[in-house]
């Protein structure tokens, strides 16, 4: 009973906009190809200054219909002039923020049904930091990336906009050292995979495959043939420390394809393909 | 033509003597059983204060013979009055600071010579901290953990005491975030294992075999089954992110063995065998 996936995704790990070239975000203004792009706020805590910064950058490359959704009470989210700013829209990019701000304000709305049809559609959403984790079925909340995850602690989880099944998110990856709590949350249930990813890179996701844009890195972390995990043995030691056994770990970079229904990264070509097709001379 | 591996090792992720029940620490302590215990302080600037510390400590969990090595330059490392301190030792004890002094100070000198003997002939060498990333054959020096390793920025690494063979250690893992620079290492050759240990936890290695001690975890990185990486690339992109395909990631907590020549963890006994063998009562 999944969702048809037609439209495309693009989750970014967060400070994209700081990138001077504006590599990721110029990829999201290709996907409008001269659409409609709409920048929604829901996010964050400062909508006007967001949305003021984004729509600069856009401008700048070469973006000209350009629209703002933002939403501060729920009421807004089923109301007919939110969901007209949708109309038409190629692309919805939502900022960063707080992950809950967007589920619990957009879940099951007017305008929440409108993004998805523009999804199934063949439209792009797209998403940077708290609006990367929304894309998923279930998102991480919060969780202590500062220590190793502990048994007996949960980490917060919530239902998300669910663009993306079987996985779970996980942003600004490398820089804040989030390894613990994102094997944490895969560890509940090896069904998900874990996609910790850097910032200033993207997966650009197509179908059952996705293509990783950036500077940064993209950690996939499959638990399905795990041999060992601790974390229901709930015995006198409640606050221990969580054991897992044979997870797999897939580190991709620019170029990288993953293909995310039979987990397996594709193989680049080799770098004398690579200078083959460019034409190189042969040294 | 691998050294002879007699003694124990144990090697500890740092900040264990900030843990009110001293568990590592008694474990060092347990070691000496009754023999003498050395702090070596070569790694630190302060060695005085340093050493004071420990030594009341390790005095409160009832070590009677207990003495300091400290190394300030390299001809101190030759001197007989150094040496003499090292005789009888039953556990020679390594604190933190820079492991580069540890290395340059003693590297092949007659304290080194003898701290090697003492572990022959079934002493313990522990470190933690810097004392911990000597241990290998090779160690990690320093390399950057905020962000993920970069195919052209070389990673500092050095020769190490060579207690440990086809292990790279680092340390202070989950708390500084040091996923990516573990990574970059093995991927260099994927002959050694990364071993990641926390704060305040502990692996105590015999023979081929350690077991986990203390509060937080191990990550045992094996890149030995993985199907690509883009390490040696050196295209026009040099500052291109690393990319390494299937590797196998174990996260150990306290009581978990791994083989460390099959490369495999133990697999604990179930919860019922525990309970079993604790005599506990069936509910």
């Amino acid at each position: 009973m999944g969702k048809k996936k037609q439209g495309t995704l693009i989750i970014i790990g967060g400070a994209e906009k700081k990138d001077p070239e504006r590599k990721i975000l110029k990829e999201v203004a290709r996907q409008a190809n001269g659409g409609k792009l709409v920048v929604a706020t829901v996010a964050t805590e400062e909508p006007e200054e967001v949305w003021k910064e984004y729509r600069k950058i856009f401008q700048e490359i070469g973006v000209t219909k350009i629209d703002h959704l933002d939403v501060r009470i729920r009421e807004e989210a089923t109301s007919e002039d939110r969901v007209k700013i949708l109309k038409g829209a190629k692309v919805v990019f939502f900022t960063g923020g707080d992950q809950l701000k967007i589920t619990s304000q957009l879940g099951d709305s007017a305008v929440y049904q409108t993004v998805e049809k523009i999804f199934q559609e063949g439209g792009t959403v797209a998403g940077t930091s708290a609006g990367a984790s929304v894309m998923s079925e279930t998102m991480l909340v919060t969780g202590d990336a500062e220590q190793s995850h502990q048994i007996g602690k949960m980490l917060a989880m919530a239902p998300g906009l669910g663009f993306i099944q079987d996985v779970v998110v996980d942003q600004h990856f490398a820089e804040r050292g989030r390894l613990s709590r994102l094997l944490g949350a895969i560890a509940q249930n090896p069904r998900y995979m874990g996609m910790g990813i850097d910032e200033n890179t993207a997966v650009v996701v197509r179908g059952d495959s996705l293509e990783v844009l950036g500077s940064g890195a993209v950690y996939v972390l499959d638990g399905s043939g795990s041999t060992y995990s601790n974390l229901a043995e709930k015995d006198e030691d409640l606050d221990k420390t969580m054991a897992v056994f044979d997870v797999k770990l897939h580190v991709l970079s620019e170029g990288n394809r993953f293909n995310l229904v039979e987990r397996r990264p594709e193989l680049p070509p080799k770098p004398e393909e690579v200078a083959a097709s460019r034409g190189a001379k042969t040294t």
